[in-house]
């Protein structure tokens, strides 16, 4: 396995598994932490300080590990019965399910508050925490992620345009993906400039992750997806593969991965670093 | 009105009218942070940073804001179906019945992030910011505000003892409390000791807020409270008035807010202050 994952996960468990925590609240945030997430986030981020020519330090972890917290708060509350209702993420009971839905209403906050803890903690210089503080609620509360699914959600039932679907994207999942890049520029000292360019790496990955979300919902098993396929068209999502077609959706999804690599290539990551990796198994053939 | 709540109320509306945020997530927001709340915390906080002699900066007013959020954020998801299932808070329709169940999960899930946003946004030394961050998350998650809902939930339909009771309150309650006391220490440049006496005055109250609520459930009025009273004993909670009968809860009251005022005139802050005004109208007669 993945070494920095282990790492990534010890640091999430060890955080939960503090005594002053209650039991019930440390099961609740563990088993979603813990439930086959890929990582790819916190991934994104310290592959890309590697690409920056940064060596991981502990510091670097929290940061990871804060970003991780926020994403899976943020699936267990869009799972709830009055979201999207979702037995299963990842093939695995959702946190409502296997506990209940108040748990999985705090378990969430908790996974919101803590992240915060966790980043603060983190050995950086003071005016660096800050302004990743900033960066993380930006991306995350009304003017990013939580933005995003109440667009998401004014929008059920209605035919949306593509602009309209970029937009709800762009915050719901553009927003927290825009992190890890954003983040890394930070604390390697890039330019407001290579900031504003990371910025678009993480817009247009953030578009990809969900045409990718959209074409596997039509393409894929529920194995190959851990959750039950065909929601969208049951539900008459408007989503890119409704709009654009399978086709026109691949297409799309491949031309926003490639201004993702192109951008990082033009700051001077090399190819043959991680990050890369990871972007490239975003394609769909 | 107090110049002050004014000017808090402000911030708060000002911020929720940023263009950029769904205007359905404005309103639901902006309904609760604006359904009467007393402002009891940022009161606390600005009283007691007058108190040590400093005079009120707009920054004040942004770590004031914050701490209102997330206070905001908390009830309304404590009145979830899911948690208390309450329809009313002071006399206005909750946020889920107001709006419905996925508007008030979402309202509340911005209300715990923009404040680190709000917060980090304020002119202060960046590490008083870390410090402020990091006592608000603390207060606010695993070790602190959802914990003790998590130990509340727990404890329901059975007899709790009052170490037990005190143990809930002092972080369901307490540990938000507690942060106005702590912030304005850290503000004020007071020193490790005298930080540690600010957090005993937050306990402190934390335990008398709750034993007056248990109180006013069972003496007051809907008027008064603006909620349905007598629904602690419907539901058998486990109360401090249901442990010590209605005199002991008082005098535990009363007891507890001496402890308040004797640490706080111990830290210099003189009698006259507005904030033994606030503590003073904690009393119940």
């Amino acid at each position: 396995m993945n070494t920095k994952i282990e790492k990534l996960e010890h640091i999430l468990t060890a955080f939960y598994q503090e005594k002053q925590i209650p039991a019930h609240l440390s099961a609740a945030t563990v088993y979603s932490l813990m439930a086959g997430g890929k990582r790819i986030r916190p991934l994104l981020f310290l592959d890309l300080l590697e690409g920056f020519g940064l060596e991981l330090t502990s510091a670097h972890y929290l940061v990871a590990a804060s970003l991780e917290m926020i994403h899976t708060g943020s699936l267990i509350h869009d799972d709830l019965p009055a979201m999207d209702n979702d037995d299963y993420r990842r093939g695995k009971l959702t946190n409502h399910k296997k506990f209940d839905e108040a748990t999985a209403i705090l378990a969430g906050d908790s996974l919101f508050f803590d992240p915060f803890y966790v980043l603060t903690s983190a050995e950086l210089p003071a005016e660096k925490l800050v302004k990743l503080v900033q960066e993380l609620s930006f991306a995350s509360g009304s003017f990013g992620m939580v933005a995003g699914q109440v667009l998401d959600m004014d929008g059920e039932g209605e035919t949306l345009s593509l602009d309209q679907i970029e937009q709800i994207h762009r915050l719901k999942t553009g927003r927290l993906l825009t992190f890890p890049f954003v983040a890394s520029g930070i604390i390697a000292d890039k330019s407001e400039g290579e900031l504003e360019r990371l910025r678009e790496v993480g817009a247009a990955l953030g578009l990809a992750f969900q045409i990718r979300d959209d074409i596997l919902d039509v393409t894929a098993s529920f194995e190959e997806i851990g959750k039950t396929p065909g929601k969208d068209i049951l539900e008459e999502k408007s989503t890119y593969v409704a709009l654009l077609g399978l086709d026109g959706a691949k297409n799309q999804l491949t031309e926003k991965l490639s201004v993702a690599k192109k951008l990082l290539t033009e700051l001077g990551v090399t190819d043959g670093s991680d990050i890369f990796k990871i972007i490239n198994q975003l394609e769909v053939k």
